[in-house]
């Protein structure tokens, strides 16, 4: 048996996939569990991810005519239950505030006191309580659209929590528009969804597809539910943003009326959509190796570490000049509308620095040493590349070709997910085939399988349902790109009309 | 008796300042009441100024090496017990979570279930959620400092709200830092007070008084707080920002311990900071007028507005060409790293229409018509002047002194704020001439007072105490910058070092 291949990240990704997942975020100091069921701590290397993921995303929005709000965190129980489907869909996870102080109790301890006439539910989503504002602001189809998006923390109480993944508080965006006709909030649910697509692949350099929910699978109470789906490295799908046609739901649940040109009263038609922390576990699992995280350079929470190496403090003085020369020049450069951020790493820890940068993705890595400086040239790694793999290039032809670079590796990450999803998406017409491309290889690695299957449906709930039961795999996706092609269910065998991506799924 | 001016708020300053404050809120559309008691919602208008002070704080914090992360919004009772200080100030007004699930109930409607073992307090302020994290993150001096910040939402359950200055929820930042020594988290402390000060004064144009907190107002569990106060135009007292030394209270609580340089167990010196949308209050109260809001520039949602006017359909064209040749070359400028602002208005509502823009406070105004450009000039007015005050200026001396005029207004606002503090403020000597200026003028106007009062206190607790019941006036601060002087107790005439600020607040 050959050895192991010497990594930075135990266990390596063949061997416990979910495992390694855990190990990354804590090599690359992204986040870790908090004391509180199911929520995490967002710490400042993984945080900033966020930050540079709801400044691009939100610059994409208002480019469309959406402003930002606020709404309540809180929303009256009674509100919750005006559209009922949606109630439904998410009382089973809500955390209910129910007094408004603590009081000693006999033990000497605190205890809750001042019991709400109405309890609260600490949102889970918006639409009613934004509803209800909308309800107040439109009156007439001159109002319309409305176009509003609020950032903001949710809490769904989730039993089997992951950190990024599943958390019982998350970040998200939520944007909620009103509409005086259907076709026009149709066209709003297809540009947000255009707009997540835009922004998953050009920012974190992961390849989606556009598609339409399977009913079943519809956020509760839309009547169409669009998303973008991406593949991770164990095949699996993620959803990655979703956007949702309303229709009159909860226009009428929440009363949103208009008078339209000719004075008669309509209901609006509203659309929703979202997109969450989550993105920031797909992109750990699309991008990050056996050596730690893998930042694509528009998203990074910095591009480049200097990494000074002396040993006298001549050469210290010297070394840390021309460092810090270094970094003004690169911090004058612009890449994509931010700054080149750049970090300096001056621990004096060995080896162990470089490895440290390595594991939290930063895309470049640059050392410096007084070997270099006679050169006038850098020691320069690059994340995309193996980590062993160090080239010195001139220091002037480095800065000229700095965000070049960047863009190149941008580019290199989103070829190298776009070929990995397109050699485990299949085309399969036999249900033979179907069940043995979704069964794992082995017990002992449960997780890997074929990955996504481009199958025939029939439209049927039965057949969707069955194969979930067999398999656990379901439709993530009615691609909007399809060409229409007579086939046969891979399920029942009726005749159908399209195929279909059918996925294990996060 | 004069006829009253007209305006657009009713009713004026003079009249009635608590419903003006409200009425300016509404005709600015900045926010408005919820059905959720004590919250609010924040709409476009005003959550773009929000925006803008996020924006600009964070560059001042990141600049002093801050970074920012992202902590539960729930916190366990037992955390929040851990400092007896701290639990006992916020215990009254406490959100809790208690329920995790709804179910059917007997009626047919959802009542809360699934019990939870501790209840989670939603938090009021982060301080013990927060010292758990630095307790794991911190082992050796090594690791500190430790500089975080938390844009994040808050509950404090109020029982008399009003928007932006109390509310149930409300947005702020939270700075949490800890430290190896107690004289570098004084350092910080001081730093953090002044950024706020740096940022009140010249992004939102309100002069304020830099001071340390009494121990009677000291934020609960702090050694030390530090503060800003700002004047109001009802010459009320408004606190801008806190920043407190918490010594090493919240260190011992959460157990942040860390070894020293000569290898001894410590505990660490910790700081917190904070401000919130209050801000956008006190910023209301500072500058606007009986016509309306009134926005620095540098915090302004949008800068100009453009109002085209044509009547023909051929003045249209050519009207809506030059306007948006306007707004490009407008859009092009940068005032302050923020790209200018710039809004068309194109509603046909005739005079109404610059009135709306008055009201929402806009800096600049812009009046295109036909014969305008035939002259290549424009008709602007600014906020800073009376609405009537419109002036015909080229074009392109316009955009050439576009930026600055908006420096101009941003001045003429601080300048117009300091001088009413300046007017207002008065070195008090005897407890009778204390009194009458505290006295309301009339029993109709119950706001109308004289102001803030610099009298000496000779640091009993008992004084402020007597003073606080017989006028509802406090102590806002003990100025950083006191000389000190000879002087008597404005309350019991007993020897006193120095002058402090007394004032009512909010």
């Amino acid at each position: 048996m050959a050895k192991p291949l010497k990594t930075a990240i135990t266990p390596v990704r063949a061997e416990d996939y979910p495992e390694w997942y855990q190990q990354i975020i804590k090599a690359s100091d992204l986040a870790e569990k908090s004391p509180v069921r199911g929520c995490m701590v967002i710490k400042p290397w993984g945080y900033a991810l966020w930050e540079n993921i709801m400044r691009g995303m939100d610059d994409m929005f208002k480019a469309t005519g959406v402003k930002n709000a606020y709404f309540p965190l809180f929303i009256p129980l009674s509100f919750l239950e005006k559209e009922a489907e949606h109630v439904e869909g998410f009382a089973k996870e809500c955390a209910v505030v129910t007094h408004h102080r603590l009081e000693k109790n006999d033990q000497g301890g605190l205890a809750p006191a001042g019991e709400l006439a109405e309890p609260l539910v600490v949102r889970p989503t918006s639409e009613t309580i934004i509803g209800d504002s909308f309800a107040k602001w439109v009156s007439s189809y001159r109002d319309l659209p409305i176009l509003i998006n609020q950032w903001a923390n949710v809490v769904r109480w989730e039993m089997r929590t992951r950190i990024f993944l599943r958390t019982s508080e998350f970040l998200w965006q939520e944007g909620h528009t009103a509409h005086a006709s259907a076709e026009e909030a149709i066209e709003r649910t297809q540009m947000m969804l255009e707009v997540y697509a835009r922004f998953v692949e050009d920012f974190l350099a992961m390849p989606v597809i556009r598609g339409s929910k399977t009913a079943s699978e519809r956020f509760p109470g839309a009547v169409d539910t669009l998303c973008i789906e991406a593949m991770m490295q164990d095949c699996k799908a993620l959803q990655a943003g979703t956007s949702h046609f309303l229709g009159q739901n909860f226009a009428i649940a929440s009363g949103i009326r208009f008078q339209n040109a000719s004075e008669e009263e309509e209901y609006a038609w509203t659309t929703s959509w979202g997109s969450s922390t989550r993105l920031i576990g797909g992109l750990i699992m699309t991008h990050s190796d056996d050596n730690g995280l893998v930042l694509p350079p528009r998203i990074a929470s910095a591009h480049v570490v200097l990494l000074p190496i002396y040993r006298s403090d001549a050469d210290r003085e010297k070394v840390m000049a021309y460092t810090e020369k270094l970094a003004t020049d690169l911090r004058g450069q612009k890449y994509h509308d931010r700054s080149v951020q750049v970090e300096i790493d001056t621990r004096d820890i060995g080896g162990a620095r470089g490895w440290d940068w390595i594991k939290k993705g930063i895309p470049v890595r640059v050392e410096i040493g007084p070997k270099d400086i006679e050169k006038d040239a850098l020691f320069v790694g690059r994340r995309d590349h193996d980590p062993k793999q160090k080239t010195s290039i001139p220091r002037v032809q480095f800065l000229q070709d700095f965000t070049a670079t960047l863009d190149e590796i941008q580019r290199s990450l989103y070829d190298r997910a776009l070929n990995f999803r397109e050699a485990h998406t299949q085309k399969i017409e036999s249900r033979e085939a179907f069940d043995a491309y979704f069964t794992p290889r082995s017990a002992e690695k449960p997780e890997i399988h074929g990955g996504f299957a481009l199958s025939h449906w029939c439209g049927e709930a039965q057949c969707e349902q069955q194969i979930k039961e067999a398999l656990n795999v379901t439709i993530r996706c009615i691609p909007l790109e399809n060409t229409p092609e007579d086939g046969r269910c891979i399920c029942c065998g009726r005749p159908s009309r399209e195929r279909v991506v059918w996925a294990k799924a996060y």
